[in-house]
């Protein structure tokens, strides 16, 4: 493969877009899909092929990316109405980045397989920021030949690309990486909520619990947000988390795990999607427990 | 103040021996007390005087620094029997570093100035090894005058040292603090237990999880104890953090803020004492969830 290889990528959302745009300055040709008018738009700028339709895109591509929000997205991506299924070439790799539940990428990779797509499973972890920097770590799994044919594309937005086994172990490992992201996250939402509520300075209480052994990746990212209470302008969206949450409690049911803290983060994620804020910035967590989301 | 300064230290535990290697390193001299006879051994290897009791320690300083577990055990160390109340100089300033409840803080403040002893309330983070590197963040408090005394001292093993403002809001940020440190710890050991019942590589899984959005300093520093399962050797103990848990669950009545996850990780740690491993390195935490301690 040279940096020359038209690459398919569907989902143009902040991370889609850090990932593009480390591919698209490595050279690659980057044919797109989204059902975002603005998204085609922002690819076209940055030098990259809107298709007008995922066959378009399909006819041209044997190696595709996608990076939608969840397994709903990437079925219909796949064996929805004018889908990849049958207007991809037989051989082509699908490289799906979404957090999604093992069992159903398990399933998936013999479904593509019939017809000769293989599937490589590798979700990622390090924000949009992470994708952006092309500093994202991926959790690749499927045959190790298909691994083989899109490590070459994941190394351009992956500065640690992991080989972890069959399709599904990527997911499973993902699981159990938003189990301590959703987990992290929910507890800066309750610290910094908690240090409003004592009147404490704000600004200094992060500065101060992120420079010790309080510190973690979320709070660092999402702290500052929290403070400043815009969860209008949205890097991920709270129901992001309440969906990955349940994949984290489907998989401590599966094996009679009482993970208490994965579950106490979830009625976070969920109480706040309750309030009516699911589609807002996930730093909208830290108003679960009733600070004015307005004060900075 | 040079850096002749003569300075009493207690408690020569962990954190304790990390501060005490770097005020000697600085040219302090240390005058040090502890229950445990190998620490005394350890402070006179390291060039330190061990005192004979804290009566003789009080009588050679104006600046003493205390680094035992407690509130109860730094009331034991001033008033107790042979304490340094009615031993210390009028005008002696009385640094205390240990996680303690912000109310008993704030009555300690007035019970010494009674016997013309200053209290700065200097708590810190960033763990055994920041004590060692030097590089702790100390949450100062009490008046100006008295932690201007006390910064010298503390800017030789804490990097950021910062001031408050009254005696016990130090106490108060180290109660968030550990409110976060609590947490993360738990969830460390959540996700590796689940890791290791689902059968993924351990170090894999950590070293994965360390590098993206589900790292924490926790999870990077009691990480590899757990998959060691080298719960023997003790750098702080499960009961230290059923203690801190505790303070933070007292904040939280306090401020009528129902923070499930601080609720959560407190019984994580509680059930782990429940289990008699009470004395145990904190990483045993992980054994909560009915992993085999011996298993690597």
């Amino acid at each position: 493969m040279t940096a020359a290889t038209k690459v398919g990528f569907i989902g143009l959302g902040a991370m889609g877009r850090g990932a593009v745009g480390n591919l698209l300055a490595k050279g690659f040709e980057v044919v797109g899909c989204d059902v975002r008018p603005d998204a085609l738009d922002w690819l076209r700028e940055k030098g990259g092929t809107p298709a007008g339709s995922l066959a378009e895109m399909a006819a041209q591509v044997r190696i595709v990316v996608c990076f939608v929000v969840n397994a709903q997205q990437t079925e219909a991506v796949l064996f929805g109405k004018g889908g990849l299924v049958g207007n991809l070439p037989a051989g082509a790799v699908f490289i799906a980045c979404s957090t999604m539940d093992p069992g159903y990428v398990r399933t998936l990779e013999g479904r593509l397989a019939a017809h000769s797509i293989s599937l490589v499973d590798a979700p990622v972890t390090g924000g949009a920021v992470g994708a952006e920097r092309g500093t994202l770590t991926i959790m690749g799994s499927g045959t190790p030949e298909a691994f083989e044919l899109a490590r070459p594309v994941l190394e351009v937005f992956g500065a640690k690309v992991h080989y972890l086994g069959p399709a599904g172990s990527g997911a499973q490992m993902k699981v159990l990486n938003q189990l301590l992201c959703g987990v992290h996250l929910a507890a800066a939402g309750e610290a910094l909520a908690l240090a409003k509520r004592q009147g404490l300075p704000l600004d200094l209480t992060l500065e101060i619990l992120g420079s010790g052994a309080a510190g973690s990746w979320m709070l660092a990212d999402r702290g500052p947000r929290m403070i400043a209470g815009e969860f209008d302008k949205v890097t991920s969206a709270v129901d992001i988390f309440v969906k990955d949450m349940s994949l984290v409690l489907d998989a401590t049911r599966e094996s009679r795990f009482p993970a208490a803290l994965a579950h106490a983060a979830y009625l976070a994620f969920l109480g706040t999607t309750a309030r009516g804020l699911g589609t807002q910035d996930d730093a909208a967590v830290t108003t679960n427990y009733d600070i004015a989301r307005s004060a900075a």
